[in-house]
């Protein structure tokens, strides 16, 4: 086939934690280029790749770009249909997968008001994290993934997030297991997948970058 | 068969005249239930099937709901794929029109700085509103529709937000079609569409309520 495939990420983005989950899950080889996130030093081949956003993750495949996490996971998904199926192939359990994967952006955002503001402002992310993630609890119930008896879209694209847990635990001294103590077993079952396993950042590494972020920010 | 549809919308939602456009397209009869914008006025209907977010529009086919305004028009194309076909067959293809359908929320975000704000970031609002718009004006080309010969999930999903730019020609006192004249008459293309006018709201009305909605909430 001679396919090239390339991927335009950033090692701590849980936007780019889920492609890649996604490549290593189908078994799909790729180059991995490391992208900075200050604007004056992204990469003229990100730019040009993603004109509108200038974000990663950006997939190319054969030398065309595909941008959007949840876009790239769905073309992966069409392209490389022989195993690790993401999503279902009833149109309804589609939308269902598409809707969690889609609200699984807002826990970042929460998790963005934890570690970066203080008070009542920080009281509101731990807030809204919270009630986020239990309702992914409930939604998913007893089975052992989202997907069902196997890892899905909603599981690849929520599972990043707990990268970012320790983070948002120390900012806001608070315990995500103790609240959430199903969804906590549920992201270790996922994290003992090889695939999965290989594709995360390291939590105290994450911790390491908030912390230097804050200064550079004047957060501290 | 006896399928049962029903929307719940507001009338001069461009979320919701989206999924009208595709069921008006595709031939689909279904119930219209308007809602209000209000959360104190919302229906029980709308906050139990949209318990995560309590936005409109929200599908409900045959007593299921499905949220999310592009995630309906996925469903829709899949469940009702005899005609009027939104998304292409091929996957690159598809990630396209679904990086554009997911752009063209931002035409809305940005139209909200016009009419909301004032000064400097009324004028950052409409800096960015025509920056997107040339952005679409150079992904149509010379095609007549972003679907090629016809409408596809691109069109549906943009040009809704004509019925707003009225309010933020009048909010903003510029003109749009003197930037994008040919985005506009791909937009007089669309509207001549049957299926398209009947679904979409009146500009003068639209602007009617955002005057009111102005006084309410001490804007004027």
């Amino acid at each position: 086939m001679g396919e090239e495939v390339v991927l335009l990420d950033f090692w701590a983005s849980p936007f780019g934690m889920r492609v890649r989950i996604a490549l290593e899950g189908k078994g799909v080889k790729y180059e991995y280029k490391e992208e900075q996130l200050a604007l004056m030093q992204k990469s003229p081949l990100l730019l040009q790749s993603n004109p509108v956003y200038k974000k990663i993750p950006v997939l190319i495949h054969n030398n065309k770009p595909i941008c959007e996490s949840l876009i790239i996971l769905e073309y992966i998904d069409s392209v490389w249909n022989d195993k690790f199926p993401l999503l279902p192939s009833d149109p309804y359990q589609q939308a269902q997968a598409r809707f969690w994967a889609g609200f699984s952006a807002k826990l970042y955002e929460f998790g963005k008001e934890i570690w970066m503001k203080k008070g009542g402002e920080q009281e509101k992310g731990k807030t809204e994290l919270i009630e986020g993630l239990k309702l992914f609890e409930k939604e998913l119930g007893e089975k052992p993934f989202f997907g069902g008896e196997a890892m899905g879209l909603v599981d690849v694209t929520l599972v990043p997030n707990f990268t970012w847990f320790y983070v948002y635990e120390r900012c806001g001294n608070f315990s995500i297991e103790e609240e959430c103590p199903k969804l906590m077993q549920w992201a270790k079952r996922c994290m003992e997948i090889d695939f999965v396993a290989k594709s995360l950042a390291d939590r105290h590494k994450v911790y390491e970058l908030v912390t230097k972020s804050k200064k550079n920010l004047g957060l501290e």
